[in-house]
């Protein structure tokens, strides 16, 4: 807590001197020739800005306060970063940086807020725009690219059925208490039941970096984690689509068609989304391909960058989802450009995508804490918090275990139907404490809050300061009792083995894996069995270490490509270290399918699977 | 030039789109139940906005157009990315892709010039904001991370000369012909000796990227290259201030006190903006040293980058030079902070600088393209263009080889006093083809271009359109016929060897080495005379290429480390590499002075020397 009165004595320094500057301007003495002090000399005669009347500010003045502006935004991160760091360190889960990024924002956004001059408070204020042009983006492509496919879609069944109909029901869930908690009149809130449905998509986007930060500290069960992981992702997408849609209905008479209308609009949304991602994905792929870009990989590097934020500038000019396409693009690009790349461009976007996604997520509560102050008036209605919160547990739960009897039954179905009648009396698809882990990793984030800043309509601020509020506290007490829970439930953990990664400079991470080192840690695991699975190379790989680290990632890539190129090696390499989990698990013949087609027809096409063509180990010059 | 009529077409699609959508949004039918053509409907009634009437637009359709502005910005630079490969690719030297990347713009701009509504030309203007606080820091902080210490310093003395004196000349020729000229009465264009002097300082400032491309692909000889990169750095940071200056004095009456005042104010400015950098870069190296945070990489790259750019806006907030505290501020997070990184850190923020900065670059020279059209009208007056040239060339000339004979002068001077006649008598410290290279090096930049968006007064467009011209004309003359004068002025070419690199992931790169190759094979060279000159280590480090990677870069870091901490074995390893090198070339006092005392007293309070304390291939987990 010293740090925040450091922080505070720093800002009132900070916006006093800021003050005092813009005083000096405006009080100005023609004879004054102290230069240091009064450097701004071609002003006009300036009043002390207020809301309506920004313009008389000089340029340099606001140029300025954009600078102190930037440089509170910049050592709240810094604050919150040594936060995070020091909670890790001091291994401290009660708390979570999450709320403590809040809980800086809202302190300086209260000192902001109470210091004389408005200039500060305009530039840090909460805009959308920024939200989803800058700030969204990195978290999303990191999201896409740093997940891991194998896993994914051996589990795509389960994540679709969560994400799809378990966010709808958990909307209309939501959306229907609170029409009906409206319409009783307790509270002085009028909403149509559009704008419930809408506040419901808003509450249904589970956050999936908090409570994955603490399922990787303790190494649970990947096929848990990756339910979970798939399911808040694509839930994000599909809570902001949702969100939009019910936005085009606000203030519509809402007919029996409009719902229909609503969910083709949803789908086709959704479906045209995915297949721009898609297509700037293979896109990618082919270029570095057919190219010889990655022997300047500088520009290789800003050219994968770019062309995955196009996907999303794109999709949304076209009226599209941006999040859907980003998220897919990064999907594919990670299954097929990655391996297109060279060596340094590879490395290069993971930790480029990674610092962007970091910054972002703690930005966005930051940002959020501080617009508690500086932005609109909030209304906190305890009681409608209250009805709110329960809500989000019943909708949660009334998503999650009918969908899970629903997967387990299908399940089993089907794997009666292919005679393995005997394994499958014994394990369920979803077993009960997993789908009770499900229930309780529902937490909510960031994307929440911001969908929530889009609300219209006269009970804006209350819904706004209610889901706020709401987020807080399922980050507080189920991202504080997660560990708890795992314990009680007595799910597998400390399933991880570190000792093949992709990335050569993790060694320094400490073996219990936190919130930062989530994405990294998860593509250890990951990595390792996609290698097994890709082609049982390691051995020979691994046997090359004692060569330079470059010969040794290039044979890496070359024998992972020979190998999934190989027709005979590709099946028998999918059955030996995965295939009998797999068969176990989720026999999915569509996946199957799926698997061969990309073995056989996607990847030879486009990736760049021929050594003799162009050699990456080689020092080529033409 | 496909290409650009494919920008075309597509652009003329873009905006034809966004227009229709906003169109399809003012004449909206209320009965209209398409959900995909009409998905906005609680806009007012939007007439086509005006420059003076951008409130009218409705926040979904700005959005849209934003995202439309976003990709098309985004479009250019891959085009432009795209262009510098292909350049590369076919060996093409005579134009350069700065030249390409304003054009890119310009056709661009012009498109969006000619078509109809004005958001998108709003939104890509140019906004001297953006420039200041996000497209020039990333390119200042790469330059003084990429700079390489031991010979920037070595050669401290002629960089110092020319980047300070040099520019004051520079900027004062180019001020009194400017000032005569205008006096002259043959252009309508008034202005005051003060103005003539900012427009000299920003004609001033000579551009670190052209040229030093050119130079790495023929790998010049590194001290050369060294005075040449060190100059045109510290001479951007400098013009800044100059400018600055000038622009603080713009309208007032300018005696001969104002002369000091103005050299006084520009003293206290730099010495203050150079010590906020060095602080916080020293606050950085000891944070990193006494905390743990080395343990979590992704935490600690944030927190550098984070650091770093504070320093820039707080010294910019306290109306110093952001660009000179930024500059010094990466110098001296690689001399220091950068040996207590993690390796993974220290990889990843390299990386991000590089992609940061090279984005920055191209970004800035499209927006100046596109802003030729999309801004202000220009006024072309060739006359005085012509004179402009010229000019810059004059004080060029009178900056580089008056100060060339100081320093051999003086060179000699000293040499004499320490007895090393007969070898100053065979070598000048800049004999006469360095002194004519660095007059061909002038190359005018992007920096210039940006100061003179600044500029105020009456004859700005004049004033502006004639720098841009002037920089063009530079790049393209200059920068085409360089390779030509490398070879007529028998300059040494081919000099570095790249055997050792900090960086492992480089081995794609060409041996012919190009723009985006720059820092990193300049680095290569440096890391190699580094590595030798703080502990000739790397023999016992390279026989250890056996083991694998992260052993081997722990091991050198360690060794680096040890040697540099150690009082005997120091001294003795400067003197066995580069000691006979410095001693011919330059003996400066100052400068062994300053190493004596950084390896004895700072590297060991700043580094994290101690190896009992936190063995970094250790994978300790407290």
């Amino acid at each position: 807590m010293s740090s925040s009165l450091v922080i505070q004595l720093l800002l009132q320094l900070a916006t006093a001197y800021a003050k005092n500057t813009l005083f000096a301007t405006s009080n100005k003495n023609p004879n004054n020739q102290n230069p240091i002090d009064e450097p701004i000399d071609d002003s006009p005669d300036v009043n002390l800005p207020d809301d309506n009347n920004l313009e008389d500010v000089n340029p340099v003045a606001e140029e300025i306060f954009s600078s102190w502006a930037l440089f509170i935004v910049l050592f709240l991160l810094c604050s919150a970063l040594w936060s995070s760091y020091y909670l890790q360190q001091k291994r401290i889960k009660a708390i979570h940086e999450t709320v403590l990024s809040i809980f800086y924002g809202m302190v300086i956004g209260l000192v902001i807020r109470i210091s004389p001059g408005h200039y500060i408070q305009d530039a840090v204020k909460f805009n959308s725009s920024y939200f989803f042009n800058i700030l969204l983006p990195p978290i999303i492509l990191n999201s896409g690219y740093e997940l891991h496919q194998a896993n994914f879609f051996r589990n795509i069944g389960s994540i679709l059925i969560f994400a799809i109909p378990g966010t709808f029901i958990s909307a209309i869930v939501v959306g229907i208490i609170l029409f009906i908690y409206t319409k009783l009149g307790i509270e002085s809130i009028h909403m149509s039941f559009v704008d419930a449905l809408a506040v419901g998509a808003t509450l249904s986007a589970t956050d999936p970096v908090t409570i994955l930060s603490i399922f990787n500290s303790y190494k649970v069960d990947p096929k848990l984690y990756t339910i979970i992981f798939g399911e808040s992702l694509l839930n994000d997408a599909i809570c902001i689509v949702m969100f939009e849609t019910c936005q085009k209905f606000h203030g519509k008479h809402a007919g029996i068609s409009s719902v229909f209308e609503g969910i083709s609009l949803f789908l086709v949304t959704f479906t045209i989304s995915t297949l721009i991602g898609l297509v700037i994905g293979i896109l990618i792929a082919l270029i570095l391909k057919h190219s010889h870009i990655r022997r300047y990989p500088q520009i290789e590097t800003c050219l994968v960058l770019l062309f995955a934020y196009e996907s999303y500038f794109f999709s949304n000019g076209c009226h599209m989802s941006g999040i859907v396409s980003l998220l897919f693009c990064g999907i594919t690009m990670k299954h097929y450009a990655y391996y297109n790349m060279s060596r340094r461009t590879q490395i290069a976007t993971k930790y480029i995508f990674q610092l962007l996604a970091q910054l972002s997520e703690n930005f966005i509560f930051i940002y959020l804490g501080l617009s508690l102050f500086t932005e609109v008036e909030l209304v906190f209605k305890p009681l409608l918090i209250i009805v709110t919160f329960v809500c989000i547990c019943v909708a949660r739960w009334a998503a999650v275990f009918p969908l899970s009897r629903f997967i387990n039954w299908f399940s089993r179905n089907r794997k009666q139907a292919r005679g393995l009648t005997s394994l499958s009396v014994i394990q369920d698809e979803i077993p009960y404490n997993y789908q009770m882990m499900q229930f309780w990793a529902g937490l909510r984030g960031a994307v929440g809050v911001a969908l929530a800043m889009g609300l219209t309509g006269e009970s804006k601020s209350a819904l706004l300061a209610t889901v706020l509020i709401v987020v807080v506290l399922t980050v507080i007490l189920f991202g504080g009792t997660t560990a708890g829970m795992l314990e009680m439930l007595n799910i597998k953990t400390g399933c991880i083995d570190d000792n093949v990664s992709d990335d050569e400079f993790d060694i320094e991470m400490p073996p219990v894996k936190s919130r930062n080192n989530l994405n990294t840690s998860s593509s250890k695991y990951f990595d390792q069995t996609q290698t097994r699975s890709r082609g049982a190379s390691e051995d020979a790989t691994y046997e090359n270490s004692g060569a330079s680290l470059i010969e040794m990632t290039s044979n890496q890539q070359q024998s992972q490509q020979q190998n999934s190129d190989h027709p005979m090696s590709a099946p028998m390499n999918n059955r030996s270290a995965s295939g009998l989990i797999s068969e176990i698990f989720s026999v999915d013949e569509h996946a199957k399918w799926f698997t061969n087609f990309d073995e056989n027809v996607l990847k030879p096409v486009l990736l760049d699977t021929f050594p003799s063509e162009t050699p990456r180990n080689e020092n080529d010059t033409s």
